[in-house]
């Protein structure tokens, strides 16, 4: 029997960002209800937060943990049927853990965890429970992020040779931190965020996109992260060479401080026969570039991309998706898995292309070796 | 006390463009539940497409009379408190009417009905009811629309002279109605369209935008209606010169013959200080013009925006929302106006901003004197 | 013998804007030599600009007619070929004709004349003398508008549908004459810009390229200009509905009052198959349109572009050319075309493509049409 | 007295690209003429060359020894004022060290030399004869590189933190010098190229562009060059971290095998307050983008561009300039600089902007040190 998936969450009290963007995805369409949550360490807040969702008293709980052994204890035609994880970096781990550990699936905010340990430790989890996992590298949910992976999949490029990614923002051109902003507090507390501020954020982001267009794994870098605003304590900008598995080269960057700028990630790949090139800003948008032959232009929609990124958007061309249909597209994906587990049904291939526990553990990886560059005289670092 | 606001869909289908959209755009909020619907004008195709949406039997009905009836007897924290009607142009006035007259609020698609006359009807019967009534004139749902609004409304341009707002798409480019594709069909046909195919489905749209940023009304027009493609029965193609309340001068065109184009409504207004350009594909950029300084980009949800642009964005600078978020905002701020209601409150002034039955008599009476004037051979035709 | 064309200039004195524009233009490409001129109604003002420009004094006259008798006194291997005429449009006719009744071929700014009645006049010196007469509809000179010209004439669109030619400006948008600026005040001026303002200065420009690109001509037309600037005395706006000798429809519409604009003249062609779009201020690029296929972005200096783009080019892919290229093109076709005539030789079809009298008077038959359509409570006006 | 300043030039035969850009250049202002030329190492050709430019048989040489020996022996009056370069690298030092010694003034395409040992002997020269001489980075032309370097030294972004500076071409993606391709052939030639191929031709504009707007110097680098395409003896592609004097980090990366690339140059530089990005295929455009206001559209030609930026743009607004003018400004000022000395005067500052020996030097040891740090284990190599 068909029903919608049932979610919990943890964290994303009011006033939450990426908290109100997970909800807002897991809303679209209309494949999942949120049923019950733990949005905040203050119960109170958590309880404030839970009415305004309209979410019934007995389902907005003081903590994870309680949630979790609460819900357990619910019938399946009720209990939630996967936790949504959307709190800081330092607390991924005990709630995944703990779901992963009572039976429920999981969909989590990047990066991963804290530590590249922590990380390692829910990957092992996942393969023993067999539950459901999915990271929210959103950005790799576009349509013609899609596009792009299968066209460089399909061979149209012939052997990559040059990938160029990078993320610049500018919100931490000041020293935000000392205003007790909250999202920039966290970020930059090396409590919380761990060991990299800006590439934990962000340059993991960078670092996702371009392997999962590219279908290559980096093998070696070069870092050299900077800290460019007096007082902060993570860096907030910072460039890397990389070295791919097939011989490519490339070009990792992220940075905080980047004036003027607000979320332009972007991405371009470079073929022996033509390439592309992917910005965030305007997503719908594909440009597809040849040696010998006009530019063009793909546009999310239309009947000539292929079927893959044509399953991840909802309206014809030219009317544009965003940043929060990019988002759906992840739990779209994870409710149509865990239906098909449901029904004991393997799930279509469309609906499996979703980050896992191994991009999380890649992602982490990446972060911390980053870090160890940027410390190191020496040139390259093995990945 | 607070709940979710409960909607009833008259159309939309499976398989339909039009009825998803609004469906999408009533879950994005997560401020209204589908409740009940008549999807199809055959009982079985409406039961299968209520059922695709988690409802329950007893609230999947045979028509939209059934619907209406049924639902008035449920009690007040379970009927429906609005129906949406997201049918083609003919079915509008008849359960917009049935709606009203049984003490249902509405959303309805546009053109609002099939003729001015019943689009006068369904005005007056909103006066008479006081209750809500919306259009989903869905372009002006996006914040950078408010934000041009309210940029004019400050005077920054100071007076207002010329405008210019275009429509092209290309999507009946070939004679597309003989292959019976469904959205084709119904669109090119005067049964069921109304008087005018461009001007009817997309012309509208564009009139209702340049009204609505300038807060100018067209008094007269010139207008030049075609049938480009062999065989057609509507036109497909049109040019109108358009003159305002205030002077301004400016031209409306739109065109489904634009072979290559998506969905390009776009308009831009000049003033005597300066002017502004707004690209529907591209939504979330602002363009505004000086004369004496360079070119400003304006970004959705950066702090510099009016209040009115700020409330219809969910998510931070740099994350592109889109057709359905702007969707959306029509639907959130009529759940809003709502609740409001139920509390006996007044509705915040950010949630009235949205399209209304006044909107809908205008634009019909825009359709009329666009396809007369292109009929006749004086220059002018008051509207 | 092969040897460099000369050149004798009327107008064009110190701080002229076109005169300047002109003389570049005939420098680019090395085939040209400024030899003489009258280059203001002030015979001081002359002899300064010349001295300016290294001529010897002799070759500095006091006014046009004089130069044209005393060049022509001259012997064949010293005196001009040809005059290049860049004064305000009411001293276009004068020059033109003594320069052709006394054997020199000219290079004419547009539009052609003062009145219709001039440029029919001109039209048949032209025919009597033979001599070649360019007219300096300067933007067909650029190669992605040859591109574009080739493209339609290749079939590749099928059925031309619809144009969409814009020309938008905003440096008239306060009343600028009145402040004495040279270049506003001519412009403004009835007795020396003819009958119409904007459509003269600019909207001319907009029907050339038109039907330059087009190949088509436009039958009939519905105009409607306006005064936006108090006490102006000619038109600084204007839009017209355009039917064309095939069927097609289309706008053309020109502007000097839309604040924040400089020369954003752009032309959009649809037919059945795909169109066009080409904007002046980023004139290196042509973008082309499909049905069913993405857009494709064709830019200047690549190997896929058609001969006649090609040979209008001077740099390689990737090197911007500009304004100044664009308006050489004709100063080289010209140059070449003379040369080809002192060989006796047939010059090169690539060398033939310029604006010519014809050109010019189809563009004065245009504005005053579009004046008498203005004028007239008739929809329709023939051309 | 005032004349024009006259011209000779080493190499730039028929079908050569960049000897063709340099005539073009000279000529735009009318301020230079051609007078004599050794324009091949082809006594035979540099005559049919010098043919098709009209230039007398006397004055066209078979090589620049006897160019520069004959030249000298003619009266001020007649004989030329200053050398352009125009040959490969290898051929650069020989005849400037020749036209310096003789006394004439040097015009040189970049890179300055063949190796840093050659441009230091060069500096060395200039010094002692105090002669001109200007190198052609000819991007630092452009007058809204112009604009964005007055901007920074305005101290408009307060202070810098990060430059990106790129510059991809897709035109090596194949082993095209394997067809005697002749621009392929000597660029990818060590013998005459130098100890870089992609950062000898491309990457030391990059790095030019990013120290000239900047006016920061890079003092360590670490550097990835590499060879893409199989078979290829110098680098097609580079990426280098860099840091400045001031404390600022970059990227500068230079690409030939970036397919679908045409030329572009473009660069981002970030300080505290805003930032700016120029894109030399967009040349009139300068994008300035703020903490917390609207980013801003700068266009070459407006009357609020700083007064250098506006001294090198030659028409209003609106009408694009390119690569050839932006070429000719550094011909324009060395024609006025020259103009200045021959009137014993000091020439305006306007006219003292542009790249110099000293520029080509440390052009020279950019590209030595990227070399040598591509080689090394060790991550930074001070410059």
């Amino acid at each position: 029997m068909n029903r919608k998936i049932r979610m919990g969450m943890v964290g994303g009290g009011i006033g939450a960002f990426i908290g109100e963007v997970h909800r807002i995805a897991s809303r679209i369409d209309g494949q999942i209800e949120l049923v019950c949550g733990a949005f905040s360490s203050s119960a109170e807040k958590s309880k404030r937060s839970g009415e305004e969702l309209y979410l019934p008293s007995n389902r907005i709980y003081a903590n994870f943990e309680e949630m979790i052994l609460k819900e357990k204890e619910l019938p399946e035609g009720e209990r939630m049927d996967f936790v949504s994880i959307v709190t800081p970096n330092h607390v991924h781990y005990a709630p995944a853990k703990m779901a992963l550990e009572n039976g429920f699936h999981v969909v989590c905010d990047k990066p991963l965890a804290y530590s590249l340990e922590e990380a390692k430790d829910l990957e092992r989890l996942v393969k023993e429970t067999g539950l459901i996992f999915a990271l929210t590298h959103n950005y790799t949910g576009y349509p013609m992020v899609k596009q792009a992976r299968e066209m460089v999949k399909s061979g149209a490029f012939g052997k990559i040779r040059k990938v160029v990614a990078e993320y610049p923002q500018g919100w931490l051109s000041t020293f935000l931190e000392s205003t007790h902003q909250k999202q920039a507090a966290w970020r930059t507390d090396p409590k919380r965020s761990g060991a990299s501020g800006c590439f934990g954020d962000i340059g993991s982001h960078a670092e996702n996109l371009a392997e999962y267009i590219t279908g290559l794994q980096i093998t070696e870098l070069c870092a050299d992260l900077s800290i460019l605003v007096e007082g902060r304590l993570l860096d907030d900008d910072g460039s890397v060479l990389v070295r791919f598995d097939n011989g490519a080269k490339g070009i990792i960057y992220a940075s905080q401080i980047s004036a003027g700028e607000e979320n332009e990630l972007k991405i371009r790949v470079y073929g022996e026969k033509g390439g592309l090139e992917w910005l965030q800003s305007e997503p719908n948008t594909l440009t597809v570039k040849w040696l010998d032959a006009p530019k063009q232009i793909y546009k999310t929609g239309n009947g000539y991309v292929f079927s893959q990124a044509a399953a991840h958007a909802r309206i014809p061309a030219g009317h544009p998706e965003g940043y929060l249909e990019a988002f759906a597209n992840i739990y779209r994906n994870v409710a149509k898995c865990i239906q098909a587990r449901l029904k004991g049904e393997t799930p279509d291939a469309i609906y499996q292309d979703f980050p896992t526990v191994q991009d999380g553990v890649r992602g982490m990886l990446f972060i911390e070796k980053v870090v160890e560059s940027s410390n190191s005289e020496q040139k390259w670092v093995k990945m």
